[in-house]
């Protein structure tokens, strides 16, 4: 069987100012990265108006089997193609980190991918390395200013350096130390770049001066009398900015069948607010009459705050959600053996449905949008199993739809396309999981119960203090990103399937006031993740003419 | 008066289709990154002969004052190519640390620039960054390796962490820090981007197999042996190689006047060596007639470095080589105050002159080559003061042409461009400075008495130590690759003019296996610069439509 990079490059690709001619893009309006990437100009989109409906793909608790949510937003993209629509993809960029680490890249797989596979999972057109450099400018700026005689007290800084790559060893570090001129020595830590509020106020931005003052706004630590201290007070703002004003512009790829693709921004799920950028999902809106997008991980991580952060601050509406989901990962959650998921097990399988449809209830009843469930079907998957999913959707009110995009390309994602189109018309009383009005231990509640199906928050005596400081200057009224484990609805990667009765503990909590959101760490989660003990780049090689194997 | 970005950005540009058009390629042997900047395909060369004379241009030792050496290398080109010579610039990419730090870009000033300025100036092709994460890459495999359980002795890991900017903060810290889980305790440094061997190496390799045999063999520590572990062993050539596989492409630009500009690579020759890529310049050679390069800072490093590793390694041979030089700069040498260099001082100049003699006695005794002096005209400089250097250089056989690129573009440039066609002429018996077969301690006293003027070398404990390892392990037969301060032809940065009876003093001693050169750090030189008070950052901006200001 063929590997995904295999099939990537066995397929033959149209020139990117091909696919931008599918959206009436003319080669101006174009900045090509060669022949197969290129970023939207301004005037691709000006004037445009909004008039494309917003499918939000997104998934179940995700477990070792893996759920396929990118390969089924692609493959439901090509095959509202096939259909005739005209549809866009706005998906988010990979992050070096888990293409070298364990996860791999993020251009789906089998039949349903985008390309260039490997120029997208390998730098794409520098947006995270723009990204990693503004982080890093304003963390050396920072430091500058400690050095050369400083406002800010060094015991509060916040802000971090980062790059990306899974790194544990950068975690937590020492850094200023060789004495007397080789800077102030200070406790630090490195946090991938997909984690960093520059990603976040990057996808978040509306446009480039936007972009400028949320970096402004951006704190870096406080000074002695406990008051902010800004980028924008460092003057670095504008700097970091210029570093930007490439990677702000939507970036246009393509899915094997040729369906255009807005592939732009890459904030992780667990650790950050999970979404592409607002800017290109609102190109997607402007050029296609479909757009379809994904927010990472499962419902409670990437949708949540798709719904309660993306939507709200950029005043944005889904049409219909679609929840992915697996027989073998309900197993999972079920507690079957993963090396026995090939058989049939309808009782592990009753007992993970129900982290299902908690999803499907937060998406239908929290936040009253209409849901389809994709089913990627496994030819493991008995008829008894596929019955009892689609038994127990039908009580919640969601249509299963069989999806077999990574086998079939378009042709398997038919009968999900028409689930898609069907549940389109339904009617939609989209509202937010909770009022961003509400003091920020409320907001933390109303997730925990009514998102993730917890009981209470527990706040460790940082978090408390730190809660305390951000609502008297002013930040309380902010909605709240929660870092979490992708694992479990509940913050402990062990509880699977739909727990309930669990406690939420908050261990640390930050504001990025540029972005515009309450940062809440739960549980262990952490905002650099490590190597595997068989890294992925141990397989990763490229031949003397340049191509590349050993990416998935 | 014009700021040299106003200048540059009032300047139409060619589609950089059209530059390549000028050297022969079709669209199909360019991948284009916008409309301005493209790599070079494979096809854009193969099978050509190196045909072009190649011209290095390189000056006395930087001072406050500048010597303006990029600029008369761009200057010359655009002079050579309206003489009607079929000319291509080979210079090396910027570097954000000093873009954002004191010394601004590094894409000429006046009317003799490259461009696009600030496409060049920040990210450009991405190439530092593919080479910064190329670096991380292998950093967190090492740590992981020593993580997982490890074959490294972790007191002699010798591979660091780096970042493409100005941190001094980053110079030694201490890592794996946090506990259990979060890596293991030791000491680390980072690097800037452009010191790192993963440059040294892609500006070293002739093509992409031979990329990934250097990387395969880069050292990264030794085990409880004293047994050298390298990238190889930790299987993270292949991926280090498939980051790299673009940045080893040459990348083309243009001069203000059209002239086509090949960029590429962009190690310090303070504390790497110097010099952009072989792959670019033996492009240049097979697409243009005459070829402009330049090597970094004073002709004692970035020319030294250039013919004695770069020439020695690609079996290139430099035809004819400027020097520029300043009346200002010499005045300096020669103890002037820098607040009284528009007065005439025949007396400081006198003082100073010999920096200059001393580097045109190395390029015509040492090295045998043709050499002719650039003098940077200021409208301060008296007729006095440049009959004076005209006067001492012609003692030792060198040409001096005024230049006045900056004010003039090409035409400012003709007395330069003639004065070069005619030491292409002269006779060439090119010749390194040293055998590199002589012990690593005799090739570094060789370079002390011959380039340097000065009369010894010292060693710690530390460096001889390590020199003995290195014989003992037969890395002995190796060029040597000095960091060494740029102001002084020693290595302490307070002897100007052309110190003599001093003893260079080798702190530290390295090899960089992949790139094929022992490495030894003298003086004080970091390999870390920091930021300054007011760093060149907090001027840069970018307004609504992306127009960068402050940036130079």
């Amino acid at each position: 069987m063929k590997t995904d990079i295999e099939i990537a490059q066995s397929c033959p690709l149209l020139p990117i100012t091909a696919i931008g001619a599918k959206l009436g893009l003319t080669e101006e309006q174009l900045e090509c990265y060669g022949r197969y990437k290129a970023k939207l100009l301004p005037s691709a989109t000006a004037g445009k108006p909004q008039t494309g409906k917003l499918i939000l793909v997104t998934a179940i608790n995700p477990t070792a089997a893996g759920e396929g949510k990118t390969t089924t937003s692609i493959g439901l993209a090509d095959s509202l193609s096939a259909l005739g629509k005209k549809t866009v993809l706005a998906l988010r960029e990979p992050s070096l980190g888990p293409v070298f680490g364990l996860k791999g890249g993020a251009t789906g797989g089998g039949w349903a991918q985008v390309a260039p596979m490997e120029g997208i999972n390998l730098h794409f057109t520098g947006d995270f390395h723009a990204i990693g450099a503004a982080n890093n400018l304003l963390a050396a700026m920072v430091d500058n200013h400690i050095y050369q005689g400083n406002a800010l007290d060094i015991q509060q800084v916040t802000w971090r350096r980062c790059v990306d790559m899974n790194d544990r060893q950068l975690r937590y570090i020492l850094c200023g130390l060789g004495g007397k001129g080789n800077g102030v020595p200070r406790e630090e830590g490195f946090d991938i770049t997909v984690a960093t509020e520059v990603m976040a106020v990057l996808c978040l931005a509306e446009d480039l001066t936007d972009l400028k003052a949320r970096l402004a706004r951006m704190i870096v630590g406080y000074n002695g009398h406990g008051q902010p201290v800004t980028a924008g007070d460092l003057k670095a703002a504008g700097a970091m900015a210029a570093l930007l004003k490439d990677a702000i512009r939507p970036n246009l790829a393509q899915s094997l069948e040729g369906t255009p693709a807005i592939i732009h921004g890459g904030p992780f799920a667990n650790i950050a607010h999970g979404c592409n950028s607002v800017a290109a999902t609102k190109a997607a809106l402007r050029l296609g009459d479909y757009v379809v997008t994904e927010a990472g991980f499962g419902a409670d991580l990437g949708a949540e705050k798709f719904l309660d952060i993306k939507c709200r601050r950029a005043g944005l509406r889904p049409d219909a959600v679609v929840i992915v989901a697996t027989v073998r990962a309900l197993k999972l959650h079920g507690g079957a053996d993963k090396t026995q998921l090939a058989t049939e097990d309808t009782a592990a399988l009753r007992r993970g449905l129900p982290n299902l449809l908690r999803h499907i209830e937060n998406i239908t009843q929290v936040y009253g949008l209409p849901a389809v469930v994709a089913l990627n079907r496994f030819t493991s998957d008995s008829a008894a199993e596929l019955a009892l999913v689609q038994e127990a959707c039908a009580v919640y009110g969601a249509e299963v739809a069989l999806s077999e995009v990574w086998e079939k390309g378009s042709r398997g994602g038919m009968e999900l396309a028409h689930g898609v189109l069907r549940a389109l018309e339904q009617e939609n009383h989209f509202r937010f999981a909770y009022d961003a009005a509400l003091p920020i231990r409320d907001k933390l509640l109303a997730l925990t119960q009514r998102i993730y199906g917890g009981h209470n928050v527990a706040y460790t005596e940082e978090a408390d203090r730190e809660i305390n400081r951000l609502t008297e200057l002013g930040f309380g009224g902010l909605p709240v990103c929660v870092a979490k484990t992708q694992y479990s609805l509940s913050d402990d990667p062990k509880k699977l399937g739909a727990p309930q009765d669990f406690i939420l503990t908050v261990r640390k909590v930050k504001v990025s006031a540029g972005a515009g959101f309450i940062v809440a760490l739960t549980g262990d989660i952490l905002t650099m993740p490590g190597l595997p003990k068989t890294p992925a780049a141990e397989a990763i090689d490229v031949d003397e003419n340049g191509v590349i194997s050993g990416l998935f």
